[in-house]
Parts: structure tokens; C-alpha cells; sequence
């Protein structure tokens, strides 16, 4: 019943690594100088970038500001509508040579007034948030015994019991992809036997005591029944509770409410290449994020390392041959809408894009990129890369797989896709609570992470060889 | 101004420890078999005690039952009753041969509702909690713009910028003792200066989004205006604001009061001893906690730890010479009232009190002991505890230094005290916040801790020689 405890400890001390990348780059630099003209796939570039970003403030910058002056950005929201103008603000400002919007039809959903509580045998208040997307209680609130499972198995085995109860999913973490499905679907597979409200243990490896949220989903043919998220601690006590025969009863209120559709915007900056304008490489991160805290790791961070590594390229003279396009989607968190548009809007231009790269997996330090291409093009891309395996030395890694949400549409449609990896042991302790904060950004990683970016911006961008030139689009 | 980013690993796999446990005391077990009768102070009643506690189930049974049907537990509360209640009627079913209650005079405060926002530039709900002891805000909330310092030297140097303004402080952790200052006396020292309010960073060294409640007091020449805490999350946004000239108000509304004083209860179990029953070995924890959640570690743990380690002994006929005293301490966290209670209660009976023992450090691994006594009996008891050494190879140690809070009185009187010590990386995390949950308690070492305890009272109680025999107390 218990779960492992924690072993909390400290990274390296802080800006530890950016050091080191300032005296490795330091280096480099040195080196590329000596061997200069050597080859004309020379490293210098891709050592000027790392030397660059281990001096660069402006990302980190970036996303303070974003974090302290947007703040929450639900699509749909007065947050994400400040946060638009921010992103068109900051484009311009980083010396893109165009920047517009392009509407995205989102969901337009309220989290309102939200509170639950065990009413007894022993009453306390549930650390809760609402799911995205739930219904709300009405006014009145539900109440209702709580029935705990462990999993959908369990639910199967005890729908019997369902009918009008609080049904409480309490899985242990087995991943996130697996995990998250209690999430996701738990509220129509207890609705399906009865259920009159959801409750889910948050899908996170790592709770000190706050909720976290995400989307779900309703199925077409069960009663849609509100869902929110307990944190870990409070859904092993009542599945404690529930195990003891203590039968505890919960109220729920939620005010959250589903008002149709809205519009919202994709931001997007270019900066035109060189020689070969027409060709894209597009760099990216979603702006829109829940609601309960400024969500600097998801994904503020992809946001500010998509325009900070383009800006450090501008910066340093190093405008590429081929146009580098930084896009800003919004709604990923409630499914996507952002990428869907952009495919859309975009369909007539696709074999314009040479790469597609998302980095939503948050800032910390990089481990590589994750290539969703044919393995012609996961070669390239290691190959054009390979100076920046010194950033994480005997981790990096160039592989195949996923590449993100965001781009998702137009890579399945064709377009070469990158996903930005970075070591993940953190990720799912923040993920989509109030613990994704600025505080919890390091500096150092940060950097790197721009080094990484840039560097694969640069590299792709710059190439002599085009990584994918006019290939034709495939079905989505 | 970013907070290094933690690492957070598991520990070794659960019930681990215990597994090595086992076989441990399974092989002493059966060495001391072999060797029985080669000396009179032979290791085997302590390896007989780690045997035991390796299969023991019952105090890990203990805490759960505590904090499911007993729940929050503030002194003066309905939680603290049932608490009492359920004291008591564990002590008898463990086989105490006397169980009783004394009275004890608590403040009595209650939390009532309370919650905080910033209401702009960018506006967002704060995650707090009042301080304990702090007064109310009244209906109307109080309102106000931020004035948010690093420390005290901050706030003096800028102190004609604090009146009717709200003081945040927002200090680094450097540990416990010295970043709880700012909780204990922050809202006085912000009050001398016309704040109309007082919020601190929560004092942990590792958040993720949960804030810490914990005793605050006020000064006798100042105003008594509102202390809360927030989350380390929000402490460094809004300091992040201050900063950047955004000049964040912020809306405070907590309905805390401090009713006067009433009654709660030290609850007290003797077992009596077979040879020496006027003597005695008094073990203990505080079954007072604060009121955000179970409170498994602080000090749910100690109070079980306390019951348990004595039970263990009775259930395998270890009954020692001496009288084991449980005592299940009430009202250490507003500031120690049972503690103080005990003494003047005992007064006459002190140098009756062989030993005393605490434990208030949570249920991690355990390390040793802190002897608050004078040099020969810190050898004695490291001497008589030696074979405990093996439940923390390399780790344990004792030495001299602290006791408990509880104790401290009849320490200060002349009884020499013990405190429990353990691993404390991850206590502060966890500390005065909703993460204290049973969750976060490992069967395996909380078993160590069983054999810890009851070795030690196993020892100090059975010797031949008594510790302190008939020694005048000291002044207080």
C-alpha cells in the first residue's frame, strides 16, 4: 500500500554545467581556429553556436518574462490572448523579418470555482483540480461513497458497485502513456457502469502534495460525468480509507464549463534565409499551457528555445542559407487544434519544409534528438549534428521516433520531424501543476538546450545538401 | 534568482531495506545461538529485538490506522479528541498495564477558510496556508501591494517602503533553523514597520507546489497582523515581479482565530517492569500535528515508533526489569505545552526517570542517537546499543547532542534524554504540509526503527546497572 519514498537530491550545483560549456566551448573555439579550413564540413559552426549560447542570456530572459508577465495560458483564455501578443512582440524584436497570426478554432473551456472534500467518517479537504475539458457538479455539487479500484480491470470486476458512486481510479505510475489513460478516459469507463463523478490519482511519478491536470475525453454513448484530478497523496488515503471498510463519502464542486468554440492563434515568425528563402526549416513550441501555475518546462521552454536559439543565430551573424520559421501553436494541451490548423493552412506549401523541429519535453539538459523520418534522414541528421554530442557527453543520442504533437500533422503528412530530447527523470513531477515554475528552470541547462537547438537549426539550415528537397507529401 | 532544480530518485526498491533486514538478524539470530552463554552482556536480546522487529507488522499497521481514522490531529481540535481517544485504547490493547490522561492547557486556534491572489498585473491564485497562531484578516480580506525582501537586512534597509504594504519574505534555505525565523518572527519584524500583512516562503528546501504551515509568534510591542505562507513556487514568482517593476497586489482573506486556551490531554501507558518497576525508561513522540494533512512522519511515526517498539518487546516475552513509559505527547507544535505539563506533573518523581526518549525526526532510515546528557552517559548508552550499529553500517552513530521538544523539560531537569535519529534528507520536504502522508512512509525502515527503539529501551531498561540512579535534578 505504501508507495517508494522519495530520495530528494541536489543536481549539480547550480550553472555546474554552464560552466563547463563555457570552458568546453572556450576550447573549441580554440581548436576550430587551428584547424580551420581543414574541411569544408569543418565543426567550427556548430562550435561557434555552442560558444554563443554559454554566453547567451536572452533565452532564459525570455522566458522569465514570459513566465512573470503572461503567466497562465489556457487556449481560449485573457492569458493566452496576452500571451499572442507576447509572442508577436518578442518576434519582432528578435529581428524576425515577418511575423503574423493564423486562427485556430479551440475549445473554449472554464476551470471556475473548484473544491471537494471528504465529509467523513474523518473529514478533510481534496487537493483537486479539475480534468480540461470535465463538465462541471452544477451549483449544487455531487456527492456520492467513494468506490476505489486500482485500475479498469478492478472497475470491470466491482461495476456492480459503480452506480452512483464516486468512482476513484488510483493506478500506480507505470509511465506516462499508460497512466495517462486513467486520465483521459477514466470518467466514461466509470459513467459507463453508473458513476455519477471521476476522481484519478494525478499521473505524475513524484507528489509533494499539489494536483495535476490534463485533458480528457468523453466518450459518444455514457453520461458525461465531471472528473478531477486528487494529488497522489489524498487518493492513496482514500483508497486506504476505502480498503479499512471506513465507506468515505465525498463532495465535489466544480464550476468548470464547456462554452463551445473560440478562436485563437498560431504565432509565426520567418527569418529569411540567404540563398534558398523558400526553404523552411521550422522550429517550434506551443504557447498555449494549463492553468494552474506559468508552466515554464510545458512549454514555455520550447517557446523560448524555438525563437532564442534562431535570435543567437541572428545575433552572431549567422543567418542561414534556407529561412528559418519559428511557430508558436496554440492548443496542444486540449488536443492539437494548433497543428491541425497549421497543416491546413500551410498544405499548399509543405515540400517547402526541410524539417520540422518541436521541443516539448521541457528544459532540461539535452540528451539528443528523436528523428520521425525515413532512415536516410536520421543519418543526415546525425551526421550534420554529431559536434553537439558534446554537450552530453556519452548520452547524446540521434534515433529514430516520435517528434511532437505540434508538428505531428504536417510530419505524418510528409514533413521530416525532430522532437528535442532532454533528460526526463523531472518532467512528470511538474508536468501540468503548479510546480512547473520559473524557480525550477536551470540556467546552465537552459543554454545548452539553446546550443543544441541552434546548432541543429543552423546545421540543417545551412547545409549544402537539402535534407528533403521537393519530396511529395504522403497521406496524413 | 532560479532555485537549483532538484533531482529526485527513487530509493532503493521498496521493503528493500527490510529484505536485507531479515536476513541479517536471521543469521545473527543463529550465531547468537551458538555463542550463548560466552558472555553475561551477550549480544543476543538485541539481536533477538531486530529479529523481531524484521517481521514485525504492527506498528507500520499503527501509523496507517492513525492516519486513516484519525486524520488531522491540531491540539485543541476535534481531530486532537479522536486522537486521544484512540491513544488510549491502542496503549491498552498493546498490553500497558496502566493507561491514563493528563490535562493539559492549549492555545486554541482555528485555521477557518482562507485563500490569497494576486490580483494584477497579471493575476493568478496563490497556494498558502496561515501561519499557526496567526490572527485573521477579518471578512474584508486585506489588500496590498508587494513588498517582497530576501531577509531581515532587506527589509530594514528598505523599511520606509513597507508601510501599508504586504511583506513577502522569500529567503534561500540554509536550513531549517536559520530560514525558520522568518515564520516565527517575520510578522512582527514586518508589522514594526506598518505592513499590514506578512507572507513567507514556505520553509522546505524542495517544493513542488504545496505549501508549509508551522507556529509563528507575535511580538508584544507590534501590531498582530496576518502571517501566511505560500509556496516556494509562488514566493519566487511574485519576488520575480517585484523585481521587474510589476508592482503585484495581492488580496489576503483568512479567517484564523485564536480562541484563548482549552484542555487537550498527554496520553501515558506504563509497562510495568518485572524487577524494578519504580524505575523508569519513558519513550515518546507528539500526537498533536498540524491540520493539513496525517502527518504520517511528524509525528505520527514517533507516537507509533513509541507504542510499537514496547509492544514488540511484550509480544516476544522481553518484558525488561524496569517500567517502560509510553507517553503520547500533546501541543509540541504550538510551542511544547505537554511537554511542560509532563514535568510539573512528574516533578516529584524525576529521578525516577532513568531515561528519556524521542522520537520526532520522521520514520526514515534510522542513524543512531543524540545523547542530551552529561559524557559517561552517552558511553554507557553507546556501549549498551553497540549491536544496533548494524541496522545503519557506517552510518550510525552516538553521540552527544539534542533530545526532543517534549522532553526537553524533564531533561533540563536532570533526566538524561535520547533522541531518535534518521535520515533527514527528504524530513523538510515533506514537514507541516499536505505531503506528510502515509504514502510517504517505507515499511522497511520504519521496521529499522522498531528495532532502533526497542533495542535501545530493550537495553536501558533490562541493564544491571541504572543509568542515573537517584540523581538530584537540576534546575530547569
Amino acid at each position: 500500500m505504501t508507495t517508494p519514498s522519495l530520495e530528494l537530491r541536489r543536481s549539480l550545483p547550480r550553472n555546474g554545467r554552464l560552466a563547463a560549456l563555457i570552458v568546453l566551448t572556450t576550447l573549441l573555439a580554440g581548436c576550430g581556429q587551428r584547424i580551420e579550413g581543414e574541411s569544408a564540413v569543418s565543426p567550427g559552426p556548430l562550435d561557434r553556436v555552442m560558444a554563443a549560447a554559454a554566453a547567451d542570456t536572452y533565452t532564459y530572459a525570455l522566458l522569465s518574462e514570459l513566465c512573470d508577465t503572461v503567466g497562465e495560458r489556457l487556449a481560449g483564455s485573457e492569458g493566452m490572448k496576452r500571451a499572442v501578443a507576447w509572442s508577436r512582440a518578442a518576434m519582432i524584436e528578435a529581428g524576425c523579418d515577418s511575423v503574423w497570426t493564423e486562427p485556430v478554432t479551440v475549445p473554449h473551456w472554464t476551470r471556475g470555482r473548484e473544491w471537494a472534500r471528504c465529509l467523513g467518517p474523518v473529514a478533510f479537504d481534496l487537493e483537486m483540480c479539475g480534468l480540461g475539458l470535465s463538465v462541471g457538479t452544477g451549483p449544487e455539487g455531487i456527492e456520492g461513497e467513494v468506490l476505489a479500484v486500482r485500475d479498469f480491470e478492478e472497475l470491470e470486476a466491482r461495476a456492480d458497485e459503480a452506480a452512483g458512486r464516486i468512482v476513484l481510479f488510483d493506478p500506480p505510475w507505470e509511465g506516462y502513456g499508460k497512466t495517462v489513460q486513467y486520465r483521459v478516459n477514466g470518467a466514461s469507463r466509470a459513467a459507463a457502469h453508473g458513476a455519477v463523478a471521476c476522481l484519478i490519482r494525478s499521473v505524475t511519478d513524484h507528489s509533494l502534495g499539489a494536483p495535476h491536470t490534463g485533458v480528457m475525453r468523453y466518450a459518444e454513448d455514457v453520461p458525461r460525468i465531471p472528473a478531477a484530478a486528487l494529488t497522489v497523496e489524498d487518493a492513496a488515503r482514500l483508497s486506504s480509507m476505502c480498503r479499512r471498510g471506513m465507506r468515505p463519502r465525498v463532495k465535489l464542486s466544480m464550476e468548470a464549463e464547456l462554452h463551445g468554440e473560440t478562436t485563437c492563434y498560431n504565432v509565426i515568425g520567418d527569418i529569411r534565409g540567404t540563398e534558398l528563402p523558400e526553404e523552411i526549416v521550422l522550429v517550434s513550441g506551443h504557447l498555449d499551457s494549463w492553468d494552474l501555475g506559468p508552466n515554464a518546462h510545458d512549454d514555455g521552454a520550447g517557446c523560448a528555445l524555438a525563437l532564442g536559439s534562431a535570435a543567437l543565430l541572428l545575433k552572431h551573424d549567422m543567418r542561414p542559407r534556407r529561412t528559418i520559421r519559428i511557430v508558436h501553436f496554440t492548443s496542444e494541451e486540449f488536443g492539437g487544434h494548433g497543428g491541425r490548423a497549421y497543416l491546413e493552412a500551410h498544405r499548399h506549401e509543405l515540400d517547402h519544409h526541410v524539417l520540422a523541429i518541436e521541443s516539448d519535453s521541457g528544459a532540461f539538459a539535452p540528451r539528443g534528438f528523436s528523428v520521425q523520418a525515413d532512415s536516410t534522414v536520421v543519418a543526415a541528421i546525425a551526421d550534420l549534428t554529431a559536434p553537439l554530442a558534446r554537450l552530453a557527453p556519452d548520452r547524446w543520442q540521434v534515433e529514430p521516433g516520435g517528434s511532437g504533437v505540434d508538428i505531428g500533422p504536417i510530419v505524418r503528412a510528409g514533413v521530416p520531424g525532430v522532437g528535442h530530447r532532454v533528460e526526463h527523470e523531472l518532467y512528470f513531477s511538474y508536468h501540468h501543476s503548479r510546480a512547473d515554475s520559473f524557480d525550477k528552470i536551470d540556467r546552465g541547462d537552459l543554454a545548452l538546450n539553446v546550443a543544441a537547438i541552434a546548432g541543429l537549426v543552423l546545421a540543417v539550415a545551412d547545409d549544402p545538401v537539402t535534407l528533403r528537397p521537393h519530396a511529395a507529401p504522403g497521406g496524413e
